[in-house]
């Protein structure tokens, strides 16, 4: 995630800092246990592993689960296991994404499938799996197990249903909510449900730890999408335009189309269905993504999410750990827009 | 497995199948549950995983865990649930395996990434691992979700070792050995160790059990690589010279080149290290693995782990599960050769 400069605060930290400083002590832990346990003696494992785990990603998972666990009071130190596990999670699908989607850029660095191929990707990712298996089992937590090998089904159904959505402008709103729900909202909805479960916390607070995170990984999603056709790849650290050449139909494109002219349709339908797409095109689509108000509508409805994500935590005690998580979700839909 | 006719016992059956036909009902519900649990509101899932889970396989590692658990005793229904668990995990690595090394045949049938693309297979192969993961869950066992979590980290290493011995002649037996007993014998062995932590055997009976999984893993594959220059193709539903045209430096090569003269050094030079490779080098290849006694070798070896797997099993009861049990490692060195 970047850092807006506008959003920054007066101290010159983001909220992300903000709530990354109230369970320092903790993400330090996370942060030592990834590199322990990302250790193999075939060398090149955490070599490759390295390259993703330290390029710079803000741990948001992870630091869900540690201000989840925290808010809910707990006290002991397994939720440190379950946030490098969830990292580990998260890693091995951008692994595999990166490999299904032939990135070449991710945070402004090659894609580790670029610097070492698709084979060591893909079965690195699956080691990075495992090894979040066991970092589980450590946990000894079998509600934890049960939160997140679910958690791990639904994001790969979210991804074979987002292969469907490719190339088809008859996506709707629907499927592409959908596709997002799982493959985004589920693991940030785990990671939240996994710090509250281990805390031993009620039931009702389990429930609303989970959908503060469900409705923060929609807003989350929303807004990466929107920002693939912002023209900002510096400050993003990723490829502009990278779902437009991948044909990927997401809402800015669904909106778009779906208020497009009809030299404007011709132009999707040959963009994202037939081909072939031309130099110029990503700049055309920017165009119409923001000349249809698809853009500011995509905007909006993050802000929805973010809303019923912030509203999910009212049960929450009123401390500076759910203040942080507030001012996190209200920070996320204006990240670089 | 391919059921060599010469092994076949009197009654027309070989020693898997009356294996299988000790643990016939329990196989059925293994059957029933996987065929249960690889279903998906996303078709393509079921579609894609039917293709490899109805072709053909002896479902052994399943077999391994249903018999472990009786021979030790067990009395439960939870063994079903791992035996699920550990066919989708071999099932998994096996759509991973086909996309890193591009197969086009698999028992003899297209593989799935031929027919659906490599996308879909490995995240069909991570929702697998995923279900595999809810099914130990189900299964209530940390030990066992321990042995099962290890074991799928030990392979996802052997399979990345063994990218390096990829094009490379300077692999040691004791490089290849390692790689196979990471990639192939630690799910025999923690398919064997699961079923008997399920029956709640002890520590000694435990062991017993990984070990004659351990060894007959390592066997199995040995005698896979040895058929990759066996000439029979039909018999065995994979393409002969696979692990040759992959330039896989497997025992019956290093075992070849150790032995040979400088003609046939060059010839596994260019073929193995440099390239290209011509249409009549397998076939040269096939008579260089003959001549010089490597699939001989290779037998051998494989017989030395088969009685080492035998030998394990003593300290289990004495009754037709174990006799099956060692018939059916004895029947693997055997088959089609």
């Amino acid at each position: 995630m970047i850092v807006a400069e506008a959003t920054k605060t007066a101290t010159g930290t983001s909220p992300i800092d903000q709530l990354h400083a109230l369970v320092a002590v903790d993400m330090e832990a996370v942060d030592g246990l990834i590199h322990e346990r990302m250790g193999s003696a075939v060398a090149l494992i955490p070599d490759l592993a390295r390259h993703l785990v330290d390029s710079g990603g803000k741990r948001l998972r992870p630091l869900l689960t540690l201000a989840a666990a925290r808010l809910c009071g707990y006290r002991g130190v397994e939720h440190v296991k379950l946030g490098a596990a969830i990292e580990f999670i998260h890693t091995a699908t951008l692994l595999h994404d990166d490999v299904v989607d032939a990135s070449a850029l991710r945070r402004g660095k090659s894609t580790a499938n670029m610097v070492w191929g698709n084979k060591p990707s893909i079965l690195v990712g699956d080691f990075l799996f495992s090894r979040a298996f066991q970092l589980m089992v450590d946990a000894g937590s079998m509600r934890v197990l049960d939160i997140l090998a679910s958690a791990s089904a639904v994001i790969a159904e979210g991804e074979v249903m987002q292969l469907k959505s490719a190339n088809n402008l008859a996506t709707t709103k629907a499927d592409y909510l959908q596709v997002v729900s799982a493959k985004t909202a589920a693991l940030f909805a785990a990671s939240a449900e996994a710090g509250a479960t281990i805390a031993g916390a009620s039931a009702e607070l389990i429930d609303a730890m989970r959908d503060y995170g469900q409705n923060l990984g929609i807003a989350f999603q929303l807004i990466d999408d929107a920002l693939d056709y912002s023209g900002r790849q510096a400050q993003m650290g990723k490829s502009v335009g990278d779902d437009f050449r991948e044909a990927k139909v997401t809402l800015p494109v669904i909106v778009a189309y779906e208020r497009a002219d009809d030299e404007a349709r011709r132009f999707w339908r040959r963009a994202i269905e037939v081909g072939p797409q031309h130099e110029a095109d990503l700049k055309r689509a920017i165009f119409y993504v923001e000349e249809t108000g698809a853009i500011r509508d995509t905007h909006a409805r993050a802000s929805h999410y973010v809303d019923e994500a912030c509203r999910a935590l009212a049960p929450l005690p009123d401390n500076e750990l759910r203040e942080a998580l507030i001012s996190t979700a209200e920070f996320c839909v204006g990240r670089g827009y």
